[in-house]
């Protein structure tokens, strides 16, 4: 995962052009049921539009002296994506106006944004900056703005049944490690982890697109399907560093992907729950009043949580391949109960008689061994009603174990599976 | 409101009767949209029937030496409430089973009412009571008891909507301040208010009526129309005095009319909230199963409460201009919640463009301003389900903050009201 | 109901054969009305199959010279439940293999059955088994399994609804008086008790039948009359001792009569309840998925939870006429509320008019009496949702008295049952 993370980072990524198509054509040669789409600029999406295609060749600002004193080709970081063309001639103080800096991180380069109000401008550590001698700069910015595509990639891997888990991450952000890369590289490993196995209740989809512009432009196009289909949904994001194990709610926070997020960081350490009060990527899309997927988020340190986000100092040694093996573990043991949370109901009324199968004593002693007992209560809570994990919790006893045990049952022909559908709880 | 209470206070008010019609003709001049309902003697109202009208013009009693001891005309509390005619003489012995005192209050007149049981009665000092000499007595008691009607008014003031907000009160106690006067007369200030507001969302009903007869009375008129629209009721009652603000819960106590009260108590102090178990007024009528509607009562100390109750202690100066307007105030912060808490709806999917409204930043930067996320929180929220107070509390935000914020967004299209049918929460 | 256990304690009961004929028969002249039913061998009965009838004569182990070291005449705890017939010789090492004995409780004989696992074998004392001294022993079963028939007794005590209170014991132990008898003498007292009252809102049905395979059978010959009818279920079980008051609540834990069980714990000491994850009776069966009885157990200590448990111990010193006494109170009290717990409605809108019943005060008085309060309170919340009980609660007045009073208003037409259809809480 650090590799291609490493060969997808010095790529200059933005909400549409050409780094996105970039990208996406790596992923899909890790993935190659990858399926890429277009949608031309100026499409409605909701309350939006899908906006000009954006691409850069070269951009720098030269200083009194002739000499390059920011150059695009350092650092995609150095310019404000979406920035217009330029190249013009202006004072040290004109050019103050154009510059983004973090006195608090002298040495960072912030990423700076202005998707939909047209302007130009260049980021650079508050050190350079302030290290700029006055007198007339030249800033150069060959960039395009100009009708286009934005370009979002899908992958549907199928399973027994319609349901859905949905996993979504973005590819938008440039030369960034935990707020970007992070993402897409965990979402390759899971795509080609849930490809492998040999069974699937769940059909899986797989959604890589720009941040909110993406988000919305694949729910209008997909709305009725994802509504109708989707039982899971985790977002991906910031989950390649060795900080928290941290999980951010759906809205209302009560959906069985809810549950099972919890589940999955009640055994990590440190461990963070955020409310969806502190949301910030797709979610807020996916999770808004009329879409209502049960979209939870699993990451490491949270957006925004951590100094180096949106600067450039968000790396590749910021994010470890242990930061990214620990978050890519915690989404695959989500998966895992996902797929064997189920909602069991007995074939039989009443107890059914386990001695005729070996599942009983054969001679009743005076007390009931354990294994035995736990097989009854299994049977006893299979309704309907109660997942497996719901069983685990009112037994008091892991949920592998109920699983195993609820298999065996189920092997034995005394269980059957509920349609996959799942009440929230 | 103290001067309204002033000129009501010597008024011989009971169940029926001049006294009734002349307090509301008083009310009248200030409501002028008041209507008077005359209901005749006998109409069976529920498991009742409209008793008798009952007026007095004079009570005396006239001690062994012919001296007036005992005159209705020094205070209408004298006489028990619905007392026969009478003119009898009898030794003292005979006259005290017909008088009533308080010897803990030995300064204080009681109230007494007999309403259902045909008896007579004087109501006196404990002290004048103990300075009675032996002797043979003279009772007059100038009373008519005879088929007429019980009196009431009504005033709708329309809304938007039919969905209404009933307030009630009751003009059925002769001078007495806090235990009768107090809710007429903020009833009729908060009427005025009403009828001045330049948009009101509701439909208001407003109704003074004796206690007890006269709700059910009311009720049993108007029984479909309440059951059907009826979203918010509020009874007021000993709501002058300056001490506690209080609120006695609906019968169920879960009621939006019941969360609007505890928060409108959440910011007095002192306050008190009551259960149903200690209701006493027309709730009794209004909360009765099959009635059912959802109405609490606003107060400031509640009666039976303060030791002046139901005697002629409970007067203009323990009914003071600063108790009224407290307890004014609290019923018209009701109002305005009531009016403001609205449950709102997105008009778009997804979050909508806020940029484009100037309602979000232009260059986005690395921390989001707290008003554009109290902006996103709001709309994230407005599922339908969630009222502005429902958000308030789940922001931890100040119910005024997300009202406006609601209104901002309302008036940019991004929200729309819902019916405000309003569901038990 | 000593008595009667005294007589029931020597017979040979097991799931099936002559001792239950015997037992039931001695019932039925208690309970005239009883009627029995005879299932033959090898019916279906949801996953299980009636199984061979057993019967016993004889058996006994002489030992190397001939004395008789273990005679079933003696205990018939010393037979295996369900032992073929056999006639061998063998040595003690052989013998061993099909002895059982306790180590821990050396004096006593334990029982064990081996019901569908065809085999034989001899329970004795411990300190009898290290006795015994090396040599051939003569090993004699005069036993027989063929078909024939299991047998079950049910007693129906129509009552006004055709809803009904079923209570469930067990017959099918030899000589043990707690985990046995206690039950049925119990529940024979019971069905006395209840023939005996004047009136009775609910319908009882009584089964006596062997544990398990007994109640499957019962179930699947009754499945839709008991998912219809049965609103509350009594499992009664080793309830004759002078232990704890106990109490094992029904699956989900929720229904009414978990809810009045636990009332009628609250005046019991000491008094314990058990989750359904200590289960261990027919509970197993009433309570499995679809078939969803309501069923409780009312126990003296439970099954398991007392040392004599399951061996020859159990015996009518350990179950004493208090213990039984205790237990049958308890059910009987159990039974006394399901009558009285009714969800009444009032007959009338708003408060009715109580003074004309002689159920208020005529002369109003400053306070109201606590019995008049209380009147109106059971009247507020007779709507019909809630039941007896949850007013007794609401109130926190003691059920008698909330019932009491309820019967004197409803005896004043004031209010009229619900159906006793009552709703989970």
């Amino acid at each position: 995962m650090h590799e291609l993370a490493t060969r997808l980072f010095p790529i200059c990524r933005s909400l549409t052009g050409e780094g996105v198509r970039e990208t996406l054509a790596i992923l899909q040669e890790h993935l190659p049921a990858l399926s890429l789409h277009e949608v031309p600029s100026g499409t409605a999406v909701f309350d939006w539009t899908v906006p000009d295609e954006w691409n850069i060749r070269a951009a720098y600002v030269e200083g009194p002296t002739g000499d390059r004193v920011i150059d695009f080709s350092d650092s995609n970081l150095h310019v404000v994506s979406y920035s217009m063309p330029i190249d013009i001639e202006l004072p040290l103080e004109e050019l103050q106006r154009h510059l983004h800096s973090i006195p608090e991180l002298p040495d960072a380069i912030p990423y700076v944004t202005s998707y939909y109000h047209p302007t130009w401008g260049f980021c650079l550590s508050n050190n350079v900056r302030n290290s700029l001698p006055a007198g007339t700069y030249r800033a150069v910015i060959d960039s395009t703005l100009a009708p286009g595509h934005l370009t979002y990639g899908e992958l549907i891997i199928p399973g027994e049944s319609t349901d859905e888990v949905f996993v979504s991450t973005y590819v938008c952000h440039p030369s960034m490690a935990n707020n970007e890369l992070s993402g897409p590289v965990v979402a390759v490993a899971l795509a080609q982890w849930v490809a492998s196995l040999p069974h699937r209740r769940y059909t899986y989809r797989f959604v890589f697109a720009p941040e909110t512009i993406g988000a919305l432009t694949y729910a209008s196009r997909n709305l009725s399907t994802l509504k109708l289909n989707v039982r899971h949904a985790i977002n991906l994001t910031c989950i390649g560093d060795d900080g928290d194990y941290s999980y951010l709610a759906s809205r209302l926070g009560n959906t069985e992907s809810d549950r099972i997020a919890r589940h999955v960081l009640s055994s990590r350490s440190p461990a963070v729950e955020y409310s969806f009060l502190e949301r910030g990527s797709d979610e807020r899309q996916y999770c808004a009043p009329g879409i209502d997927l049960p979209m939870i988020s699993l990451m490491r340190t949270k957006y925004a949580r951590f100094p180096e986000y949106h600067t450039s100092l968000d790396d590749l040694s910021f994010v470890t391949p242990t930061g990214l093996q620990g978050g890519y573990d915690m989404v695959r043991e989500f998966v895992r109960i996902v797929e064997s949370n189920i909602h069991f109901r007995t074939t039989v009324l009443g107890e059914p008689q386990l001695g005729r199968r070996g599942l009983y004593h054969t001679i009743l002693p005076r007390e009931i061994e354990d294994i035995v007992r736990l097989r009854t209560d299994v049977l006893a809570y299979s309704d309907g009603d109660h997942s497996l994990l719901d069983i685990s919790d009112l037994l008091k006893v892991p949920l592998e174990t109920v699983v195993e045990l609820a298999r065996e049952l189920a092997e034995h022909g005394l269980l059957q599976e509920q349609d996959c559908t799942v009440k929230e709880s």
